[in-house]
């Protein structure tokens, strides 16, 4: 067991095993950035190719999609996208095995635990997990109507092989009270309300399949600062909101948590709620029913890439990639693409390389178990391809892609909008333009305050976007935008 | 603990209990019928009230739509759907302690257990649990195209407090091998391919937040004939298919069910698939993705009923209700509807009578615990309701609703039409059909081979079901169905 702290360069020293995993990302964070000196996270070394979505300060990120997807199934630390609700903790080298959790609340058994004492005394495992941010495809439905929230395109996801202990095994030794229900959890960041804090129920921290952790490693490497250095939760199927990072307090409790960040973030209010209603009425908030844990099903085209062109050919074929999650565990069953906005639809190839890790068998890594062989659940992205003829793509005016999980509820054609534009999930639309020699796709927007997408497109020019024709124009009816 | 074994008619005798709870519904099985006479069910007592939806023999009904609802949260079992695939098996009340099930395949100890020891030695609980056909709603599907199974209409889901050991505790006795993964049951039903058979998760059957059963009791009385006397499985938030009844044998294994009747039956084929496709090629059904376990999400309108007529006078309030489930033991978190195709929504109050059992604590009834208190779980259909003004409904073609569940699951717009026609889930339309002196709502079928519903009307006028306006004429376009 691996019981000192590693440094990020010697992340791969302890796999010595022989195995067909793929490799773990290299380690391609460089320095601090120019940007980054002038913030409090000076100290903080970033990859300058992700794109910043709130500015320089407080430091929320995606990669561009094309660059995540060409990553592979493992995203490199570096290009891992990245919510900070303010400064990032400054943790020393020397300081991070003495970084203190507290368990407290409803527990027989309140104790302290160092990160040493997580590692030495707890059995350490492996998974391989996507974390996604409850915002992912924010900014579609910020065209559509300006929210609360910042302009998330589709690469708010990533996944990353989490090492450290399950979460169980801490509070099973804390002994919660019979009473007890939610698991709440705290972070070191400091910002205007409190420290960053939310929840997860107790039951499912509690269960096996759930494989809810305390992670202190990413791809075989130490936590980054931007990741929760040195220590943070990661929750398996949940939007990456409830994974709380710089992790300092485990609270054992009777009801979800009052923390300011829990109650006023991460919901889907009812499509009914305005900004005014949201802003008046704190029932809104305060119902539970409208709080997020698991991720719903949901699909995303990458390729082709927006702005890609391809030659106006006949007879080629041309591959259409993307990627799909589900929330909870449960496996996405299977992808659809159409080219006629949902009459037709074609069967997508889908790869899942998570099992990869589950045919592995009991395996070691980082000083712990690959703990896959005895899950069922799937925590992870997967990829998608059908092939078309651009004959085909020279035909349409559009392919939508959905994805069905193995619960069979399915990506919804119509947007649902609501005031924080969460868990956006309708039918991912890529457009495709006719040029002289090109044919020309256009995703449905870019992400942060970057120009470009058929929404901004068929919005400025008077289109509906909701309406059951993108609110482009329709055969002979070239000129008007439909408005259904 | 009860360790006899009570008659129907002695279902309420150990309930003595001063609680707040429901009464459960009284039993009002009268007699054999004289249709049954005449088949191999002719041993079989049952409620004239149900819907026959295949013909006499086998038995496969469900109740009328209003009558179910109006029977409250508990569904009386004379008025809980059936399915049977063959001819019901006949047990006498002196062999019903006797009977035996048998655990093995990949266990340790295998073993077999009376219904006596499963009563004496294995602690009982109760638990509300709605069980649903995957096949809920078929006939909208039917009538958009025929596939391969029976009429349903919109009561194939029934809800009953289970009494009985959880499955865990028997499995867990038998001590699986760490290479299972599946838990296959077979029924002493005598089939043309076997017995019926299926399988679930392994995982699932130990996970105690899952809640799967070995049930004896309905209600509080032994088992219906129809239902499984004297065992069966109930497996809460999943398909009522797998809920395998007349239970004889639990077969560990390590890949799913080979049974014909698991392989060939409620699996949700991807829309591409024809029926021409699903009879030649094997490998549809062999893909374990399509197999259905959960449900999904789903709401539908009861009130107003099919052909109800109210009276076109204005500024009247109407009480819309209906009722909602989900799957794998999510809550229904809000229900919708819309007057307008989806345009704007209206908020549903929702009722969780579930709740109650939950509220109540650790409490005793029919010799065993009322297990709801430690669960986060919700396994139970709720009710919706939301006022609107008659002058609303006069001003509208229909109304839509639609659930999300918490996971933000939502039901679809856009019919999955599949070859089985299995969980049909679209938004459930009435229409409202204006008359002289009167307003009448039209649901979208009627079960069995009844006749009605505006889904069979829209059809017979040349009208394209599956576009955005239900293939309605529009405003304007009056004489002419819409065909987009």
């Amino acid at each position: 067991m691996d019981s000192g702290y590693a440094t990020p360069n010697q992340a791969h020293s302890d796999d010595g095993n022989d195995h067909d995993l793929p490799s773990p990302p290299i380690l391609d964070t460089k320095a601090v950035l120019d940007i980054d000196l002038k913030t409090p996270d000076y100290h903080v070394p970033r990859d300058e190719r992700l794109i910043r979505l709130t500015g320089a300060h407080p430091f929320n990120c995606e990669a561009p999609l094309s660059v995540l997807y060409d990553a592979g199934f493992l995203t490199p630390a570096g290009l891992h996208y990245v919510r900070n609700h303010g400064a990032v903790p400054r943790v020393e080298d020397a300081d991070c095995l003495d970084w203190e959790i507290e368990i407290t609340g409803m527990v027989e058994n309140p104790f302290k635990v160092t990160l040493r004492e997580l590692i030495q005394d707890y059995e350490q495992i492996n998974l391989p997990v996507t974390l996604v941010c409850a915002g992912n495809r924010r900014k579609e439905q910020n065209v559509v109507q300006k929210g609360s929230g910042f302009n998330w395109g589709a690469a708010g996801v990533s996944t990353s092989l989490w090492t450290g202990p399950l979460l169980r095994d801490i509070i099973g030794k804390a002994n919660p009270l019979r009473s007890a229900r939610y698991v709440c959890m705290e972070g070191a960041d400091q910002l205007p309300k409190g420290h960053y804090g939310t929840c997860v129920r107790l039951a499912w921290a509690m269960d096996y399949d759930r494989a809810i952790m305390i992670a202190h490693k990413q791809n075989g490497a130490s936590l980054e600062p931007d990741h929760g250095r040195p220590v943070r939760i990661i929750i398996p199927g949940v939007i990456g909101g409830r994974s709380v990072k710089w992790l300092k307090k485990l609270i054992i409790t009777s009801t979800p948590s009052d923390n300011y960040y829990h109650i006023y973030d991460n919901r889907v209010l009812p499509i009914i709620v305005t900004p005014e209603m949201a802003k008046d009425e704190t029932k809104w908030w305060k119902d539970e029913r409208y709080t997020i844990y698991d991720l719903n099903v949901q699909s995303a085209t990458v390729y082709p890439a927006h702005d890609e062109r391809i030659a106006r050919v006949s007879n080629e074929p041309y591959r259409i990639k993307g990627y799909a999650y589900s929330g909870g565990g449960i496996r996405v069953g299977r992808v659809e693409i159409s080219l006629d906005h949902g009459k037709h639809w074609r069967l997508a190839d889908i790869e899942y390389p998570e099992d990869m890790y589950r045919k592995q068998g009991i395996t070691e890594l980082y000083g712990g178990r690959i703990d896959m062989y005895d899950r069922h659940t799937s925590f992870c992205w997967c990829f998608w391809e059908v092939t078309v003829n651009v004959v085909d793509l020279e035909g349409a005016k559009d392919f939508v892609v959905r994805a069905m999980d193995e619960n069979m509820n399915i990506q919804p054609r119509d947007m649902y909008w609501n005031v924080m534009s969460m868990m956006n999930n309708w039918w991912y639309r890529v457009a495709i333009i006719k040029e002289d020699d090109y044919l020309r796709f256009e995703h449905p927007t870019q992400p942060a305050m970057i120009e470009g997408g058929w929404m901004p497109r068929v919005k400025a020019a008077g289109g509906d976007l909701l309406s059951s024709n993108y609110g482009e124009a329709v055969d002979g009816e070239v000129s008007k935008p439909a408005n259904e």
